[in-house]
């Protein structure tokens, strides 16, 4: 990938001949920007573009040149690539449209030329991409004039889209300091920029525009590695079901189930964002924090409103107002009349004004609560104003960065410099470590939270799931029958969980009344009756099952019940067999394990019965489940305190729940091509916990 | 109100005869403000403040002014207003601090000013108040100099605070028009402010900062009337409990429960904002647009990936894509190669690219989604580069207002001019009638949702609550009894409820066997046993509560183990009474009524059992409900579609469900001195619903 940004040489193929306005002509566009390698224009019928001499094709350029650049439409696109294969080039960037992103012609003739990319050792970006950006190489490949940026932060963006390149000021912090559109990740994709960030000295901070992906689970692997030591944030659209429709023509992508994206990122230590705005915000406080270290924050404001508005935005975001320092209080309100109050938000206003010198209060404030030990990030709000009467209270870039001194730390410091022109401040702000400068109370607790997100992100461990002794001669055949039948129900299914130490319900077989008396007598009542087989997916629908039977009289009627009641619908339908468990009680979960075409098994963990389905209270980790992910599926589940036990009530047995989370994570790494597996219910209580019904699919 | 906001003369108390750098001199302000009336300083210790003679005192001033503005510490204040009453004066700004918002001597001498004014016929605005802002009048009375912005839209804003006057440029849609602090509201508070805003023709839209409330019921009304021809924006903070409290020392306000804000704003048909960038785009919208009248969204964009973002934020905002205008697609595609493919979101980059008349592609494009009678709004999102080489394509104000022109409608067109500095297009197109300019594709969607959620709230029926009868001879004694006893459970509850037509279990109050057996006889089984009486308010931990007795002999046993264990748990405890009933089946609703302390009764309806507080599946609204209002409150819930039954369930019987709602809403009315009424559970089935068990506090 390095040279793809750093190329000595490009070629253009469908170099237009017009320049100027309306051109769109790449070459010219690189001269623009500033490109001081070579650069060759590739059309047959002109000899030469913005003072360069022009080739007919690659084969007559007299070196073999770094990188090509591709634009010509769709049809002409393969036999120009073949020629850049012929001529040794390594690297090709197809900025054209209309493959795998626009009709079914479109993406075979993108495989096509993957095909003969991947045979002949050639890399290809794209196609439908605006290519690369690298400022500190003034290299820019689009068809679309962009200014250079002065300044550019160590900031770099991988984006299925060009508009992140055409428009950074709407996306970017400053600028990007490098930027590639993967556009229908043809052949380079995520990962392989991934891969070249993560130890590129120009890149600090990694953003993503993210549509869908491919090479899921090398992503999790790459991104995991990179997070701790560089941060990532994504912005991940196609949340709503139609946007991920439109993106599958927009890139070709394949967008999976949002919730499992939010459990990758998650696992794999990136930040998601959700609008671009909140990209921005994030951006800034990577590049301008340093860490934050804890979520307590003190506030300094010269609005009380403000400081409300900062509270609200603090308890969204899970951050802490901080403890006033001690002696801050005395230190303010020395001279100042009795009724003023200091707490916090530090209301510096009267403070300044009554004491005099405003500058002076916010020094002392600023300098104290960053000095703390209780304190994690400090925010600040301060009048701005562009009048010629207020210009000793509005600049307060040097007492910002006197506290900074006189702390000798660098928590961060969010600041809201309201009322004027914010950029006047922004910059001198900026100039100070370990300070930001934002447009809103919002923004400002916005940006320190995704500070203290990355720093929790960044401590995190590294689940490896357990393994388990299992039970071969157990699992190997009913393994074998479900793998013939590609599904496992009833008995079966749970003998298998069993089989990986997951407890389930005592229970049995009978094929007819004289089996079912014997079941019977190895159970402990009371009993549940149950059909079974595959005729009988929906059993209620056949009144099928029947539960609190006590004794065998109770069993007898509640078997001549069912028998009826299948006579009755369907005369012609012979029940195959019987299920009889012992019943269990406890509060309903259902566990789940689905194969992710992405990123591989997926355990899923929530809330069973009636209410699964309106509450979608459920939580979802990546394989491999260890103790410390399972308990955090468990604790983010909105009826965890009623697993705690409300009113009283006892905790159901933790232990026991955490264990077979860990036991279903080691059964997918086991079973690596079952496709979907349901628990439902698992029934929780204070003495354990047991699998009563489940379905494996193959 | 109107003398406030455009006085011929003012005084100004307390005027600082320091002028310059630092003095916060209003009188200064006020003139450089370019305030035309005439200014009387009042400080007995100069002669001249900015080439104005100043008075010792107001007493001394030659003529009775409009407006008196008192900014000197809060122990002068008082003498001070004293002689403004004396002077005549009608109308008095107190800026001072050091009030109500600060201590207990702050709130007296508050209360001593608000008594004296009252008592005079004097309004007071104050104290802790920046005063107010008049850009028609140029006139603002704060000590801090604002620049006297050059637009400013018809939007006039109510706040608890000044700082939406001293940075409009954060808060407001380019500026205020007219602007009041009323910070302590010690007198002139949210309704005096509306009903000014409410007939003045200088207001189109009227925003509101608000940390806290009184005179709830009147804000309530006034507001209601207003939105019907006048939008209303509410940016309420103090969300979160700290924000609550940090609102009750900033500006001394009772911070209601925010969930009760939230049914009053609907109620009024107020639109709410979270942020302050909310706020800025809400206006926006308000003054740019004319209405929304419906949810379908017509998205022409040159960049598929920002259609996709437009389509997330729809889905968040509630809004839907519409279908493509006729004929609409074949326009687009004529000439263009097979693969185009032309959807909604419409991407017009590759058409206009390829066709080589973006414009005109853009323009067609506007023009038909306007046109269409399937579009209700419109989002275009186009680059606007600022580079020479596109200037035939970035600035498209032309194509929009022709198209506007054409189509000869006024929906709305919410543009995100993307790229480069948006300021140098958003006069140009915000010219255009109808069109807004947005930073986003997210704001774009979130202006456009504002101006249908106004929409709706403007054509939003009024309710007026039912009247019933109710059975005097049942309801009077019980009502006494429990005015008396300040509290009323079980079977008293339920009677009274019953008397309002409130459907009950039947059951019966037994103090020994003999009438426990008699009760039985005359009700059906199964029945429910319960402990009676005070001393058993969780019954639950008495062992105080027996479901599904069948028979004469089950319901002795009961009453055995039940004596059994009041006597284990507390030998000198007497049984006072026993509660049987008739057992009922169905799902559980908690329903409640609450007198707010602004707002009067509140109804509450949500989910019931064990999930309750877990889930706070809960909606409120204000009394009055009425049949429509109830069928949102239940429609809100998150087990709505539990109750209309799931996987071939039946409905329950709504109508009674709502009829209950409608009941409860009289009864609130009719009983205006109950502080708290509790029915827990309801149980609701297909057949109808039944209270089992209740509470009613005084």
């Amino acid at each position: 990938m390095h040279k793809f940004f750093n190329p000595k040489s490009v070629a253009v193929i469908g170099a237009p001949s017009k320049t100027g306005l309306g051109a769109l002509n790449n070459v010219e566009n690189m001269l623009r920007y500033g490109y001081e390698g070579r650069i060759y224009p590739i059309n047959p019928k002109v000899k030469e573009i913005c003072g360069l001499k022009v080739y007919p094709s690659v084969l007559e350029i007299p070196e073999p040149v770094d990188l090509v650049v591709i634009s010509v439409g769709r049809d002409r696109a393969l036999s120009l690539f073949e020629e850049c294969v012929q001529a040794g080039i390594r690297r090709v960037v197809v900025i054209s449209q209309g493959f795998a992103d626009a009709d079914r012609r479109g993406a075979e003739l993108q495989k096509h030329i993957v095909e003969l990319a991947k045979k002949n050792n050639v890399r290809v970006l794209g196609p439908n991409t605006m290519g690369l950006l690298n400022n500190f190489q003034n290299l820019s490949t689009g068809f679309v004039d962009i200014p250079r940026p002065e300044k550019y932060p160590h900031v770099s963006v991988i984006a299925q889209t060009g508009v992140l390149q055409v428009a950074p000021k709407d996306f970017a912090y400053k600028s990007w300091g490098k930027a590639i559109d993967i556009g229908n990740m043809g052949d380079v994709d995520f990962v392989d920029a991934l891969e070249y960030f993560a130890d590129d000295p120009e890149t600090e901070v990694i953003a993503m525009h993210m549509e869908g992906m491919q090479r899921g689970r090398e992503f999790l692997e790459v991104a995991s590695r990179i997070t701790f030591h560089k941060p990532i944030v994504v912005f991940k659209t196609g949340r709503s079901s139609a946007g991920a429709e439109a993106a599958l023509s927009h890139t070709a992508s394949l967008v999976g189930e949002d919730a499992v994206f939010d459990a990758v990122f998650e696992r794999a230590g990136i930040i998601r964002v959700k609008t671009i705005a909140e990209l921005q915000d994030t951006l800034r406080a990577l590049v301008c924090f340093k860490a934050m270290k804890g979520p307590k924050i003190g506030i300094a404001t010269a609005t009380g409103a403000a400081g409300i508005m900062a509270i609200d935005a603090c308890e969204e975001e899970g951050l802490e107002l901080a403890g006033l320092p001690q002696g801050l209080s005395e230190k303010l309100k020395k001279g100042m009349p009795e009724w003023v109050h200091i707490g916090n938000p530090i209301d510096i206003w009267p403070v300044g004004m009554i004491g005099g010198n405003y500058p002076g209060a916010v020094g002392t404030t600023v300098t104290e609560l960053l000095k703390s030990s209780g304190v994690d990030g400090v925010i600040m709000m301060t009048p701005a104003v562009n009048s010629p009467l207020h210009i000793d209270i509005a600049d307060l870039t040097e007492v910002v960065s006197e506290a900074r001194t006189r702390a000798g730390n660098n928590k961060p410091i969010a600041i809201w410099p309201y009322s004027d022109d914010h950029s006047v401040f922004t910059d001198r702000y900026e100039a100070i470590d370990g300070v930001a400068s934002f447009h809103s109370p919002e923004q400002a607790v916005k940006g320190l939270s995704s500070c203290y997100k990355y720093h929790k992100l960044r401590n995190r461990a590294i689940p490896s799931g357990k393994r388990f002794i299992i039970d071969h001669d157990k699992v190997d055949p009913v393994l074998e029958r479900g793998r013939k039948q590609k599904v496992l129900t009833g008995e079966d299914a749970l003998c298998l969980l069993n089989a990986f130490g997951i407890p389930i319900v005592r229970g049995a077989i009978a094929g007819n009344w004289e089996e079912l008396e014997t079941a019977a007598s190895e159970l402990d009542n009371p009993f549940v009756l149950k059909l079974s087989g595959s005729a009988f997916l929906h059993k209620s629908e056949w009144g099928g099952v029947k539960t609190g039977i006590d004794n065998m009289g109770e069993l007898r009627e509640a078997f001549r019940e069912m028998s009826e009641n299948v006579f009755r619908i369907d005369p012609k339908l012979e029940i195959e067999s019987f299920q009889l468990q012992e019943q269990a009680f406890g509060k309903e979960l259902l566990l789940g394990l689905k194969q992710d075409s992405q990123f591989g098994p997926v355990i899923v963990c929530g809330m069973g019965g009636i209410y699964t389905e309106v509450f979608r209270d459920i939580s979802r980790e990546i394989v491999p489940v260890d103790r410390s992910v399972a308990e955090r599926m468990i604790k983010s589940l909105g009826i965890y305190p009623l697993l705690k036990g409300v009113r009283g009530e006892k905790t159901v047995d933790m232990e026991a729940l955490l264990d077979v989370l860990e036991r279903l994570s080691f059964l997918a790494v086991e079973i690596p091509d079952l496709v979907e597996l349901d628990i439902n219910p698992l029934l929780v209580s204070e003495t354990g916990c047991k699998a009563v019904d489940a379905r494996l699919l193959w």
